[in-house]
C-alpha cells in the first residue's frame, strides 16, 4: 500500500499535463470543498497547469460547516490560486420547494447539493474551455460511496486510482496544510456526518482490504484466513458489486451492428 | 436501415424487463419532452412494466414551447401513465443568477436545463427506487449532440442503438400519435430551435452516412465515391471524434494493479 510519493506526484502531474494538452486544452477547474480529495487534485493540477490555470471553485451550502471555507480557502491562500465562491442554497432550496416532498432524506438532499455542484463547475468548464479536474479516490469509487453525476463527475481524475489512506500519505508529501489531513473525512452534506461513521468501518481497515481484494486479487477465502470478519467482508463486497453502475456509462439495448459501449468502444483519442 | 419493429419492440421490451427485474426494481421514470424519442422511450417502457410502473415527468421551462406540453400530455393521455409536472424555470434562473455572468451563451443555458432535469429525475428514482430510462437515440449519441450529466444520462435506454430515422419508424409502428411524429425535431431549449438547422443537415442523411461508416465500417474513400462531400464527411467524423468523451467515464490515471475503467471493468451483473 505505501507507495513512493515522489514517483507519484510526477506520474499524476504529467498525466494530467499530457493528456489535457493533447486536446489542445490548458486550463483546470476544481471545486474545493475544504477536504483532502480536492486539495490533493488541486495541489497536482496547479503542478501541471501552473497556479493561473487552476481555477477553484468553493461552492457552500447553508449547511456546510465553516470550517469547511476556512480549509478551502487555506489551499486557495498557499497555493494563489484564482478562485470563486458560489453558494448553492438558492439552487439547491429551489429543487426542494419544487419536487415539493417534505419528507425528503439527508440522502436525498445531499445528492442534490452534489449535483448542483457538477453544473456549476461544468459551466464554468464551458465558459473557460477547462478541465474539471476530478476529486474521487479509489476507496470511495468502489464503494461507490459518492452520487452519480455529482462529486463522481468529472474529465479527468488524478487520484481516481488512489486510496484514501494513500492520498493522505501524497497529501502529506505534497505540505497540504495540516489542518486538512488532520480533520475527520467528511461529505459535509449535514451537519456532523463523517465517513467513517456512516461506512461503520475505518479508511484504514477498508483500505487494506480493498487493496488485497482489488489489487493483490486475493479470493474471500484468503480474506478471512487473514482475519476479516464474515460479515465485513459480505458487506464491501455487496457495496463494490451494486454500485458498479455508478462505474459504468447508461446500458444500451444492441440492435445494430455496432453499439455504443458494447462493441463501439474507442479511447478518448481515437481517431478514424 | 430498415428494420421489422415486430422484432424491435419485443427484443427492446424484453431487454428492458430482463435488465431492470433482474436487479429487483419494476418501476421505471422517464422525462416526457414532447418529442419523438422520450415518447418512444415512454411507450417501450409501458410495455414492458405496466402502465401503473412508468412515472412520467414533465419539465418545461419559461421558453420552452406550449406545444411540448402538449404534445407530452398526448402520450401521458393514451396511455394513461401517472404523471407530474414540475417547472424547472425557478431551479434554472436560480443558476443563471447565482452564477452571473450576463453573457451566458444559449448553448451554456441549455446545458443547465438538461442538467436541472437529470437532477429531478434521479431525485425521483432514489425516492421510487424506480430506473431512470434513456431518451438518446443513436444519432446524438454519435454526433455528441446532447448534454454530458443532463439528457445523456440514463440508468437504461432501449433506442441507444437506433438510429433518429429508425426511431420515428418505431414510432410509427408503436402507434404513436402522429402530432408527434409530423413535428419538427427540436432540443426545444430555446425558442424557434430545430435540430437540423442546427446540426447543418438532416436527419436522413446523416443516418444514412452513419449507418455506412459505424455499423457498416464503410471507409471515407468509399463515402466519398458513394457521393458524401468532402466538407461532410470531415465535418460529420470530427463530431463523433470530439465527442467522444461524452460516452465514456472519466479518465483515471493509473497508479496500482487495477485500475477502475482501465483494468477494473466488469459489467453490471458481475458478482465476485
Amino acid at each position: 500500500m505505501k507507495l513512493n510519493n515522489q514517483i507519484v506526484e510526477k506520474l499524476l502531474t504529467e498525466f494530467l499535463r499530457n493528456e489535457t494538452y493533447k486536446i489542445g486544452i490548458k486550463k483546470a477547474v476544481v471545486g474545493l470543498s475544504g477536504g483532502i480529495d480536492s486539495a490533493v487534485s488541486t495541489y497536482l493540477a496547479v503542478r501541471a497547469f501552473g497556479a493561473d490555470n487552476v481555477k477553484c471553485i468553493l461552492m457552500p451550502y447553508k449547511t456546510s460547516s465553516k470550517e469547511s471555507v476556512i480549509d478551502a480557502m487555506r489551499v486557495v491562500n498557499d497555493l494563489k490560486v484564482p478562485h470563486e465562491k458560489i453558494e448553492i442554497t438558492d439552487m439547491v432550496d429551489a429543487f426542494i420547494k419544487n419536487i415539493g416532498d417534505e419528507k425528503m432524506s439527508n440522502v436525498r438532499k445531499g445528492n442534490l447539493m452534489a449535483r448542483a455542484r457538477m453544473i456549476i463547475l461544468y459551466d464554468e468548464s464551458a465558459k473557460e474551455n477547462a478541465l474539471v479536474i476530478g476529486t474521487s479516490n479509489k476507496s470511495e469509487i468502489l464503494l461507490g460511496y459518492s452520487t452519480l453525476f455529482g462529486d463522481s463527475a468529472s474529465a479527468i481524475n488524478p487520484i481516481g486510482d488512489l486510496y484514501k489512506t494513500q492520498v493522505w500519505d501524497l497529501a502529506r508529501h505534497l505540505n497540504i496544510p495540516k489542518e486538512l489531513i488532520e480533520k475527520q473525512p467528511s461529505a459535509d452534506l449535514w451537519e456532523g456526518q463523517s465517513d467513517e461513521n456512516e461506512l461503520g468501518f475505518t479508511y484504514k481497515k477498508v483500505d487494506d482490504y480493498l487493496f488485497h481484494k482489488i489489487d493483490e486479487r486475493k479470493t474471500d477465502e484468503e480474506m478471512a484466513a487473514m482475519g476479516y470478519e464474515k460479515e465485513f467482508i459480505e458487506r464491501v463486497n455487496k457495496m463494490i458489486y451494486r454500485n458498479q453502475f455508478k462505474r459504468l456509462p447508461p446500458l444500451i439495448a444492441k440492435v445494430l451492428n455496432r453499439t455504443v459501449n458494447i462493441d463501439f468502444r474507442y479511447n478518448r483519442d481515437w481517431m478514424t
